[in-house]
């Protein structure tokens, strides 16, 4: 192989797709993000088409050169067969996307659920600094689910569904949640769950919060309503820390997805959970050190850094990146 | 080796250890139980090699055939150094208890703790006749854990602590737990806790129930406060059950334990809470299926038969062992 073969990686989500061309030296040539359409299979294929093409027009690079290519997407995935399943926010029922994008491209194509490629990607970013071989990301987004690292591999589970804690009761009598049963802990920690909560402290007339940024904002300039939905929020975010502590004994757990992408304020009442556990409780203490505990950074994407890591193992390849090459990037947006 | 060479597993419990001794062809030539003694290492020594005497003169065999010895222990177990910490039961501090079975004996000695010992035995008899590579074990007794079977093998997590499922705390201000935090699972679902809460529903002056048993048994006979009782933990454990299910997507669940032992009275309420679960949720028709569950039999003993592995594993063998060798074998009881 030569470094002038490119591995390719889509991070496809329900409003654009992201897409992230590194060669095989493991230098980044080019960024794009386009919209999503989504009004049927053909739509999102010509998105991936138009997303490499924009990708490889800015990294002055012809599609022979595209060694293989790796994919995250939201739905049930089997990357043995690459179809995707129950993708509801990009109306697919079920499709044969792996084989289209292979036969598109004539190159290898590994696809994979979007938490467990972030999964992929934040593992072999902190890899770079530490010596881990577990770690547990915990997405916290439209919805909640965890992808999960034993012994260096991703651990996907018997039916490709470990990890899918937001579907946990946890209220006896809770919200009924998506899923069907009630009180799941992703009708409590998530962005629509945080966002309902806050409208529910509000009079019905007024105006309600369009994201969970927007509570996390208004609980830091001092609305006591919103504080006390953050510390519910947190309150059990903790908890699903500890459950994913306590069954995987996993070296870290990394948070990422839509809802950490406010920072301090979203982590510092976590910590402050945890400090609390820890104090009373010698396990507690032993397990649940802050410093397990990563926030994924705004300025590195691990759902694409994932895909392109997919890409490298679509050809058995084991792709080498430095901290520095996710700087000084040529990005497109359309 | 021979088929004359010995795997000898012990079950070591808090008040007595018990003995498999079963030759290179997986044949059982002899089993024993002695009492433990556990006022210091050396009368937990003493009773190991007592137990070994006992069920070698019961195969008519001396100690020269020994190939290889394995151990479960309730405890914080490092297999790697066959050290023992924090075996409250059996007033061990930390104490190398591998390394001292082996020179005594002159053999490759492994130790684990006793419910991953457990899990070992029941996976490994639940692969006579299924092909499963992946179960978690349910141990409810004293307290609450579970060991889990990923791939294959044992999982024990970076410090040797996945599968620590009791010390999840499930109620805000719940009942302490020996951990130090409040309502914790294993403060609901434990044979203590059975009995406590069973207790909580009677007038002082009355006398209480011994063990879990009787609990089971009373609310069986129609007493409806052992009912409430029953059902309340059972509703626990049905959660437990389910998330195991989600966080490791595990083939099967394996129930054991000193609670387990009420057998249809214990496992029939969690089979109906399942029951509602299912009919709520399509994701929980799927993941929650009764076939997942199993029941470990009187007949067979997990603890004894997976330090009997242990044992073959310590000295890389593998060990076939077939259902009909578990019956007829000689049995000695001190």
């Amino acid at each position: 192989m030569q470094d002038a073969d490119l591995f390719v990686g889509l991070d496809v989500g329900g409003t654009k797709t992201a897409v992230l061309v590194v060669n095989a030296a493991g230098y980044v040539q080019s960024q794009a993000v386009v919209p999503t359409r989504t009004a049927h299979p053909d739509a999102l294929l010509d998105t991936i088409n138009r997303a490499i093409q924009v990708a490889l027009t800015a990294a002055k690079a012809t599609p022979a050169r595209i060694r293989s290519i790796g994919l995250g997407i939201p739905g049930q995935v089997n990357p043995a067969t690459g179809i995707v399943k129950m993708a509801v926010n990009l109306n697919l029922q079920s499709y044969s996307l792996g084989a289209a994008i292979s036969n598109q491209f004539n190159v290898p194509a590994l696809i994979e659920n979007d938490a467990r490629t972030a999964t992929v990607g934040a593992f072999n970013y902190l890899r770079q600094t530490e010596p881990i071989q577990s770690m547990a990301y915990l997405s916290v987004g439209t919805g909640l689910s965890a992808g999960v690292i034993l012994n260096g591999h991703l651990y996907r589970g018997h039916n490709g569904m470990a990890g899918e804690i937001g579907h946990m009761p946890i209220l006896q009598d809770g919200e009924i949640c998506k899923c069907g049963l009630h009180g799941c802990l992703e009708t409590i920690v998530s962005g629509p769950a945080i966002v309902r909560q806050m409208a529910a402290t509000l009079p019905s007339a007024q105006t309600s919060f369009q994201n969970a940024g927007n509570v996390y904002e208004e609980a830091a300039q001092g609305n006591t309503a919103a504080q006390a939905v953050i510390q519910y929020v947190s309150q059990h975010l903790s908890r699903a820390i500890q459950w994913l502590i306590l069954t995987y004994d996993v070296e870290k757990i990394v948070l990422g997805g839509g809802v950490t992408r406010s920072g301090a304020k979203f982590l510092a009442p976590i910590l402050q959970e945890l400090t609390i556990l820890r104090q009373q409780s010698t396990l507690a203490a032993e397990m649940l050190q802050a410093e397990k505990l990563y926030l994924v950074s705004h300025k590195h994407n691990p759902g694409e850094w994932g895909a392109v890591h997919l890409a490298a193992q679509a050809v058995s390849e084991e792709l080498t990146i430095f901290p520095e090459n996710d700087k000084g990037r040529s990005t497109v947006k359309i």
